[in-house]
């Protein structure tokens, strides 16, 4: 095996981080980290791209001849489904997706890693989530994809609160067409009664943003889990933790996908250096 | 000062090289050591962009929020101009960009560093231009920048060949406009009777391209000057030195405008670690 070479040259791979805000990303350095490792001649840049923006972007990318995929990040992931020839069946099914690979020809596939690797970042934690009851504020791309891996794992009830409720209706409703026996009902701002507390907003990545839901009534016997890795600790965070609840940072949603990700984007068939 | 950091982060720049074929690309490696060495959070990656998607590309990149700029190359040159809004006194002149700087605002400006460095390039190996006579095979963006410098720096005569003899013939044209005592014909396949023979053509960049010149009429007290840097002793140089002329292969010309191609993407006055 050759060494990993942490140059850049004319044969590179292109792989980038589509988002905005950009600067709080993580992605780029566990990547580059893993394809370093691995002796994998690409590189990940981050793009900071506005949501008007995104689609004269992802068309630009799919005519770069070394562009191999994307991350897709906050605000864009329910959007950028729209510019992919080819979906995966989570990416179809959530109506979002998290991640692009760039076929030879130019057509774009999407897939969406967002739920399993919030799943498997509990698991790894100690944190099972069959048979419990989940409070999951948010209803877009990130939220739904979590919302449909909950499901999948045997969560017992599940309650969606969103700002907007049409939003969190909606997504209500799609997850039970395909779970007939969850409980599952739009929520307010209130999350008592819930084993878990899950913020799937991208409120806590600026400061100042607004908490994403009703703190005072967090009880010790809680867990609340963050999907914002950057700050680590969110206010929602802190809040909890000071009403004696067990948290779970946002970090180990990242770092469960990573390889995942890197497969994805390069159209590999399995994780690099995972075994077949 | 702090120590110069490898990672790329959400806060990196984004630079890019735009080419096609971009396999032989030096310019990112170099660029990359010249920011690390300055510790400059910026990163220089390649982009295969065809010429039917140069508009795409870069009409996209202007909506990157964190792209600083590009450096332009074969066969974007000209083309690459009609996307800038600010042009350099150099690339007005010569009607190509070799490097572009996006504005905060998402305008692009476009500068010629090419002839410059190439004159800079022939200096530095102690081959002196005022008062020769030169050859030059092509007339594309790289000849433009070069002719332009060569009238400049003093040659005596400049005989310019291209295959598309129009575009040789307009070349010549604009260069008797600013230069009224430059002897300036356009020529044919034969080197013959010049000191300074220059291919500013892309032919010797593929392996089975044609030569840019005919060989045969070489002899040993001629200089033959490349612009191609990969392969470094390209099928004309080969030739040229087995006739006994003096060879100077394309390398120079870059290495003497890398400081100059990072000022300008990055929109800085003067060269990164250049004395002010």
């Amino acid at each position: 095996m050759t060494p990993p070479s942490l140059e850049i040259t004319g044969r590179t791979r292109l792989l980038a981080i589509v988002a905005d805000p950009i600067h709080h990303v993580k992605t780029p350095q566990r990547i580059n980290a893993l394809l370093r490792a691995q002796g994998i001649d690409a590189v990940m840049v981050p793009m900071h791209v506005g949501p008007d923006r995104l689609a004269t972007v992802m068309n630009a990318l799919r005519h770069v001849g070394n562009f191999d995929g994307c991350v897709v990040t906050v605000p864009h992931k329910t959007e950028a489904l729209r510019f992919c020839d080819q979906l995966s069946d989570e990416a179809r099914l959530i109506g979002a997706v998290n991640v692009v690979h760039r076929l030879p020809d130019g057509r774009l596939r999407g897939g969406m890693l967002d739920g399993i690797a919030f799943v498997d970042g509990l698991r790894g934690a100690g944190i099972e989530v069959a048979g419990t009851s989940v409070y999951l504020a948010g209803a877009g791309g990130a939220a739904c994809a979590i919302a449909f891996a909950l499901a999948q794992s045997g969560v017992r009830r599940l309650t969606v609160a969103n700002r907007s409720v049409d939003k969190a209706r909606d997504l209500v409703e799609r997850l039970r067409a395909g779970h007939a026996t969850l409980e599952i009902a739009v929520g307010s701002a209130d999350p008592s009664g819930h084993d878990l507390v899950v913020n799937a907003t991208s409120l806590g990545l600026r400061a100042g943003d607004p908490l994403p839901l009703d703190v005072s009534q967090l009880t010790p016997r809680q867990t609340v889990a963050e999907i914002i890795m950057d700050p680590a600790e969110t206010a929602l965070l802190i809040e909890a933790r000071a009403r004696g609840c067990r948290i779970h940072e946002g970090a180990p949603m990242l770092a469960s996908q990573i390889p995942h990700m890197a497969a994805f984007m390069l159209g590999l068939g399995h994780p690099p250096g995972a075994e077949r």
